[in-house]
């Protein structure tokens, strides 16, 4: 016990650490979603529309570089926040902006910075209500708090997959190493269409890469998961390992009722003609060894490196 | 134009920053008040509630030493916040953490964090909802996303002062530096009395220090202000420029109409007999120099140091 006391975030790993974390949280009787899904959900259980919260962060030499431009950067950060309020099926709201930056910075980064959040914002019908600002004696830090809304009954957690339902996943997987982590498209309209017209079972956005985003979407379902990696839809050049593992992809990881697969594959093509919809693979009965088969290989925030 | 698009946060410190980020924002219908009060302020004109979104970060190195113990950090990261709710006269709801930490930081310095953060969060009714982590390359940053409520009717800005309204601190200044910082209560009970009870013209919540948060609450009530320095509340041991300039007080500042003064000190020594309330001077018809007579030298986060 002493032992694990003395811990470090690298010894555990982040799932591990955040689980440790968000264990003993008191909620009040409005909640109904808290830590661990892609959003907090917010409402009482009759309510028409729930209240979805989000907080993102984007640490400078760890999400993007000193040398990469600011508006690339303000344009991911809220692109992220607004991939999860995507993966709940819901719309977008507000937003509330933190930037510790230190003294020393150039204020035309910050306005390059507060360019890209503006054109995401427009873009996705967001409004800046406000933020904070702090002196950094470290790295530029950038954090978003983001509220947005879902009708309760298009409301799309991770928990609810069932054995036999079919795995999707939109886009291409791999290399947002190679640039596209600062350009991604959050899923918001696809998700919006999905949830509208079928009754995906259980939804999440990639962000860590399949290989740990997958177990976690499989393990809230209480399901195991099968998927054949050949199948797997990758950015041109990339790996088989690398649309497993790169992360940072922001497609929807969702499954569905395979009675519906048939009708959804034939209308989002051509509701959605340009991007790729991909069935993966499949949700299984929970063995007791199925998830530990496949160890997450996904990003780790703690990882030794 | 080139000169000052070089500039960098230390030149041009932190007001005129805020505001040049906050200048060209886009806001829905639904945005009562953006950036620039101690919360943004969501809802329809006619709601009878409205919702309250904050966002605040303390910064290792900034707000807190690495040798703090990490329960008081984590009581004052989401103290602050709360402040920042009760300077509305709200009621707090939700909060959401996001934690970016070295991967050397240790396990049990994180659980004292939250230790903190469940403590304040349980004695405000605070459920905490979800987060994010993430590595950090230098400092620990923690952010707190914050909503809250408040009645339409009771909703108070810093802009509703007016030439002749009297102006109160609550509390004793200064001193912050010498621990208080790190185990300050926030005034959500004093707050929501007053608003219920009374009706101050303008609110806000003193983090900055006196010198610096006054001008705030008279610019944005178009008024001047003057104060009697010697009336200020001073902790013990304080200096009148300690009281002016140390920051991190955390007590509200408010403006109340004068026929409602007497009878308000006369409640407030009922309701909160171990909290003084102190009647520091008034709002004046703004000329065109009196804010510039005295200038903020509270705590400026990009000034040189």
């Amino acid at each position: 016990m002493s032992a694990s006391r003395r811990s470090t975030l690298a010894d555990l790993g982040e799932d591990r650490v955040v689980s440790a974390l968000t264990r003993r949280l008191v909620l009040g009787e409005d909640v109904r979603v808290g830590a661990g899904d892609d959003c907090a959900v917010i409402g009482r259980a009759r309510d028409a529309r729930w209240q979805l919260l989000k907080t993102d962060v984007v640490v400078e030499g760890v999400h993007f570089l000193p040398t990469d431009d600011p508006r690339r950067i303000g344009w991911k950060a809220l692109c992220r926040a607004l991939s999860d309020i995507a993966a709940m099926g819901g719309v977008p709201a507000h937003a509330l902006i933190t930037l510790a930056a230190p003294p020393s910075t150039a204020f035309d980064r910050l306005q390059g910075i507060y360019t890209g959040l503006r054109k995401a914002a427009r873009k996705f019908g967001v409004s800046i209500v406000g933020g904070e600002t702090s002196r950094s004696p470290g790295p530029l830090f950038l954090n978003i708090a983001l509220t947005g809304w879902v009708e309760r009954t298009r409301c799309t957690l991770r928990s609810g997959g069932k054995a036999g339902d079919v795995l999707y996943v939109t886009g291409r997987l791999g290399g947002s190493r190679a640039g596209k982590h600062l350009d991604f498209t959050p899923r918001l309209a696809e998700a919006r269409w999905l949830v509208m017209h079928f009754r995906p079972s259980a939804m999440m956005d990639l962000s860590d890469g399949l290989a740990a985003d997958l177990p976690r979407l499989a393990t809230a379902s209480r399901c195991g998961h099968q998927i054949v990696p050949e199948f797997l839809p990758r950015t041109a050049g990339c790996t088989i390992e690398q649309a497993l593992s790169d992360g940072e992809d922001f497609e929807l990881l969702f499954t569905l009722a395979p009675r519906d697969a048939v009708q959804l594959e034939r209308a989002w093509k051509k509701a959605f003609p340009r991007l790729p919809l991909t069935r993966i693979g499949e949700l299984i009965q929970q063995s007791a060894i199925s998830n530990q088969q496949s160890p997450p290989r996904g990003y780790d925030h703690f990882a030794k490196r």
